[in-house]
């Protein structure tokens, strides 16, 4: 494969800072999410664009006071670009075991594994989580690049007995030192029972969600996969819900709105350097979801 | 399959126009264009996000004033997010064939087919120009979903003889009736023989370059499939010399910048209405490549 030349422009400059009144236009190509009403209301300043969703990049703090309330506090990020990419039936596990280099043979239910998905040059084209509902049914929670034709299209051409969707979910994360408290406060007690990288089920409002503990700091932190169940809710109705309900709950723990990301997201095209120190780093740490 | 509710926030609604101060980060996730520090230059005021990469949405006119321009004169439109997805190899068209209903089969070398990608439930994913470069090399022109990782996960499970990738390709539009007299000046006479949706390979600098006579504005147009060649040019460079060649020589036209698109862009998710306006409208019109 040729490589692109050193200076293909694949990457915003740092000339652009110049330009700073040439900003994106929040399109209406772009999709929102049901929590983009309550980021707007807390004063989003920036948004930026994952699998064609929109991602706050920040809010009215300063990067540096961001980062030290998120150290010693908690956090809500409306993290919905994450989208699910839905594998079951069948050929299920096959195909899964099929887009990643990492075993899932002793996978079990209720586990979340960090899994690259790599192309036919083992490029990696998306760094997912990979969260096993059941036997015949995963979830692939994708960073930027849109993994649900990959896995349609490799299961088209392997002709495997599986169906593939983007279910309506949208993960809410709840980051920082007091997630702990104010998930319980939410949910209950049995959220001390979910370890790291594992998820439950939970009930929230008469529907079942799934809860992980898992995330981008250290400091612990949790992701909720809202589902919307159309039978039962209005999705942006429901996600505001959740939002106000944990809002209201995380006053006493000094919530504040967040952002996943003042960096980079995995792309196809940057595929390379991120990823290995995000693995080393968890890997020490907590054992990674293995 | 099971629809998402009628209230599912896919894309921007009304209420976004309330908070105007929330634009998108120009994050430099965001891939630039070798085009991109000239619309800068020019005032941009606006961009959105397509394929990872920046496309402009608007200049300092109007819409208003900026159609009428269009359709009286000439204008360039840096659409470098029409990315190629280059297929090549011994199985190449067998694997073309595969995306598409239409069939490819009386497909000449030197033209440019406009064709549906369906998905495994015939939904459309993306709706690109397909040109044929030679029997086993095409390239796909595409709109905004990773159709590279679809055909790349299709030809693996199918097993093809086949080398895809995404080439350092960054299309530049001519539009307006007045384009092909400023096409002629740039790059001769030969320009004339250029059928609507054919291509010719064109000589700029001493490289060689895919121009089609092809684009979105019915008073004739012209899109230039420029090629960075690593071995000869710095890529920004090489962009900016044709960028400022073209723009100088539409001197005389009366030459702006424009935009593609004011509104929409083919997405995973809506697949469903525009493509059918297109091609109607383009298929009365003008044979469409057929």
């Amino acid at each position: 494969i040729r490589r692109p030349p050193r200076s293909t422009p694949l990457y915003s400059s740092a000339a652009s800072d110049v330009y700073k009144r040439q900003k994106l236009n929040m399109s209406r190509r772009i999709r929102r999410t049901p929590y983009t009403g309550m980021v707007e209301k807390h004063g989003v300043s920036d948004f930026t664009v994952v699998n064609h969703m929109l991602l706050p990049k920040g809010f009215k703090n300063s990067v540096e006071k961001d980062y030290w309330h998120l150290s010693k506090e908690v956090q809500i990020w409306d993290v919905s670009c994450q989208r699910q990419v839905q594998i079951s039936g069948p050929d299920a596990s096959k195909l899964v075991q099929r887009l990643t280099p990492r075993s899932i043979t002793k996978m079990e239910t209720g586990k979340c594994f960090y899994i690259p998905i790599l192309n036919e040059n083992a490029g990696m084209i998306n760094d997912p989580v990979l969260l096993k509902l059941d036997d015949d049914m995963f979830w692939i929670s994708i960073a930027d690049s849109d993994i649900l034709l990959w896995a349609k299209a490799y299961a088209l051409g392997l002709n495997l007995n599986v169906n593939i969707q983007e279910p309506d979910v949208y993960p809410l994360a709840i980051q920082g030192p007091k997630s702990e408290s104010l998930m319980i406060k939410v949910f209950g007690e049995d959220i001390k029972k979910i370890k790291f990288f594992n998820f439950r089920i939970m009930d929230f409002e008469g529907t079942k969600q799934v809860v992980a503990r898992s995330g981008y700091s250290k400091q612990d932190g949790f992701e909720i996969y809202f589902k919307a169940y159309d039978s039962h809710f209005d999705t942006i109705e429901m996600g505001e819900k959740l939002w106000k309900t944990i809002w209201d709950a995380g006053q006493e723990f000094n919530i504040t709105p967040g952002s996943v990301s003042y960096t980079h997201l995995t792309l196809p095209t940057n595929r390379y350097v991120k990823i290995s120190v995000v693995a080393v780093s968890l890997k020490k740490k907590r054992g990674w979801g293995g």
